[in-house]
């Protein structure tokens, strides 16, 4: 065995017994950490601060461009920020002990299902130093132990919130081993860390297509995929045009690179000759490029004529496809064929079409008169996620503390035998 | 491509249009399906039972033990039960829709959880005709279209009930390809089927463990896995003799071959000497061989000396392990060391001590004062089901409709944007 793999091994059996010891911490025990780390956050921003100062000088080395090296910066203000997000998560509910349901059997037996961790997390991000903070707040907080392993142009601020959340659980007497941090930068840890599906109950890559793709493929335990967003905005017939050009701006424009911003316009054809415009010229004004049908050509000199793959297209930029649909059943199946089912709109004042549409679009979300965006773990009220699941097995959408769960059932009786 | 990957191939693409069309099918259509298949069954009772003979000739050849055979065997009985078991599930709740929660956001968003079908379930099953008809059953009425994939030694005993399903399917006005039945024995076929995750989204073994490992480490897709029982009863300080001696013989002999009979016996210390007198006679009558430790050998003249093997073993058969345990930490660290995570019951009249028992026992069925015997999909009124999940991940213990869906967010607004 390597030096590598015997440290990964390791890792994992820690990780492993920690999660022992979590799965039956009270409360109070996992919410006191996660304040004493938010103070300690605070106490230490010089530490942290100059962690992020090497990162940051070295990002030219790891040809990082203006906005990456954006995000990768801790100001006092993102600082203040991450030791507030712990406190937030600390008012959160405890998922762990929580009864989902239950019923008694005409035998007698109380047969409930009781929340319980999942065990250990793997989690494989990139990039934001905030993530570290947040992904150990959500694992702990539902009892799982977490491997955490970051982006190696973040490692050093990475290392320096890992010290303070290490040294916050030895100070509220939780295990040490409870959150972990991947010390080494070499890429090969990861799969050996995929392959220790014994210490390790789900893996949960965040970050690029290529990244999933290969957690996915690699991974002896189950993965939670958070793959792209081809997000739709579906304009009906009985659509309120007042009511779809707000929201249709607001899901393209208000943060055109996150996963639920739209990336494509459906308008039925009954109200196109109304609504095309009145969004085409908003859609110039807000700098959007459009990549129209033939029919969203004729009627917006601007647009460019969209290819097949326009419509598969995650742009994440000031850029939408657009296509006039003959009907709410053509906008549903195509929604389901090019979408990506994470996240679609209706605007309309049919309650009968509504209904359709929730019924036939087969994604995460599905949004009636209300924005894309709104998809996302604070804005539904979970308050923090690790990701937005794209999967159906097991969590889908924004998973917060509750998805990191599984349950047990716990029967109770007075010696019933069969 | 060969012509075997283009049968798999054409076999998961029809699935997957087929659950298009059911996952928006209602409850009166399914429910009509399964209540006219139960009487088709009845009326071609002898299609069903000379395809079944035809099984049972050819039953030599395969090797089949007699207990096999036995469980191969179609008598009318047999094939009432079949159709009584579809009118069963005909006349439980459809999960499809269902409300799992819902709440309002303080910007006035509704938003709910919606349950709706995983889509496309593959089925890999062994020997027993009536998990046929079981799970198309189960699987249609969560809307989800099925590939069934049975043993070899049952092909014609499955496909003539597959031909009743599909007759009654097209009666009902249900898509034809909502069940279809995997007509080649080539063992081939199955490694296509893992490998089609774009139309396949779940694969459900059932089986014995080599079964269950080649699907898990083949699959492209989720796989909800039913590994080995290595069930435990442990008997507290505190027990009640009479109700543990019952529990424990009941957990042990009332079926032994199944994966919630118990396979071994934990005895606090501090009753071992009360309790070992009472239990080993019961078992000496009823047929029991006992492997003990130390302390249970010096105890019950009758025992063999335990191997650490012995301890990790799914006997399936009149044979028990036995310890004597100082504490009930030892208990429960003895469980999750041993056993597999599948059902262990304490047998206690202490509060405190059942507590601690359900918290720390990582498995997904904890009995207080009750046989292990109960961890089952019928028992715990799911109705039936189609395993018995001994992962954490999506589905844990016993999996009915419920464990065949997932759901989507649905969020109604009034034009809401951020």
């Amino acid at each position: 065995m390597t030096d590598l793999e015997q440290y990964c091994q390791t890792v994992g059996r820690q990780a492993r017994e920690a999660s022992r010891l979590l799965a039956t911490a009270g409360g109070d025990l996992k919410n006191g950490w996660l304040r004493l780390a938010a103070q300690l956050i605070r106490d230490r921003i010089d530490d942290l601060v100059s962690g992020n100062v090497r990162d940051l000088e070295q990002a030219p080395e790891y040809g990082l461009a203006e906005a990456a090296v954006d995000r990768l910066r801790l100001t006092p203000d993102r600082i203040e920020g991450i030791a507030a997000a712990l406190e937030q998560v600390a008012a959160l509910p405890d998922p762990v002990g929580e009864v989902i349901d239950g019923h008694v059997r005409p035998n007698g037996l109380s047969i409930i299902r009781r929340r319980v961790p999942l065990g250990v997390v793997f989690f494989i991000y990139e990039s934001r130093p905030n993530v570290t903070a947040d992904a150990a707040a959500l694992c702990v907080k539902s009892g799982n132990a977490v491997i955490l392993r970051g982006g190696k142009e973040a490692l050093h601020s990475n290392l320096a919130l890992y010290r303070v959340l290490a040294d916050a659980l030895q100070q509220a007497g939780l295990p040490e081993n409870a959150v972990q941090l991947v010390e080494t930068t070499d890429r090969a840890a990861v799969g050996h860390f995929l392959g220790l599906s014994e210490w390790i109950d789900v893996a949960i890559p965040r970050g690029g297509r290529s990244l999933i793709e290969r957690v996915a493929s690699e991974a002896a335990m189950p993965v939670i995929k958070h793959f792209d967003g081809v997000c739709h905005v579906y304009v009906d017939e009985s659509a309120d045009l007042e009511m779809a050009r707000s929201i249709v701006l607001n899901a393209k424009c208000q943060r055109p690179g996150v996963c639920n911003a739209a990336e494509c316009l459906l308008v039925h054809a009954g109200i196109a000759d109304q609504f095309l415009p009145i969004i085409g010229p908003a859609f110039d004004e807000a700098g959007v490029e459009v990549r129209g049908d033939d029919r969203v050509c004729r009627a917006l000199p601007t647009a460019r004529r969209a290819t097949d793959e326009d419509f598969r297209t995650e742009y994440l930029a000031l850029t939408i496809s657009a296509k006039v649909v003959d009907s709410l059943e053509d906008a549903v199946t195509h929604i389901n064929t090019y979408g990506s089912h994470h996240t679609d709109a209706i605007i309309t004042s049919d309650v009968s079409a509504a209904d359709r549409f929730v019924g036939g679009v087969d994604s995460a979300a599905v949004m009636v008169n209300a924005s894309t965006r709104f998809n996302d773990g604070g804005e539904f009220g979970l308050g923090a996620e690790i990701g937005i699941s794209t999967d159906k097995f097991h969590a889908r959408g924004p998973c917060g503390l509750r998805e990191l769960t599984s349950y047990k059932y716990v029967v109770q009786g007075q010696g019933q035998v069969r």
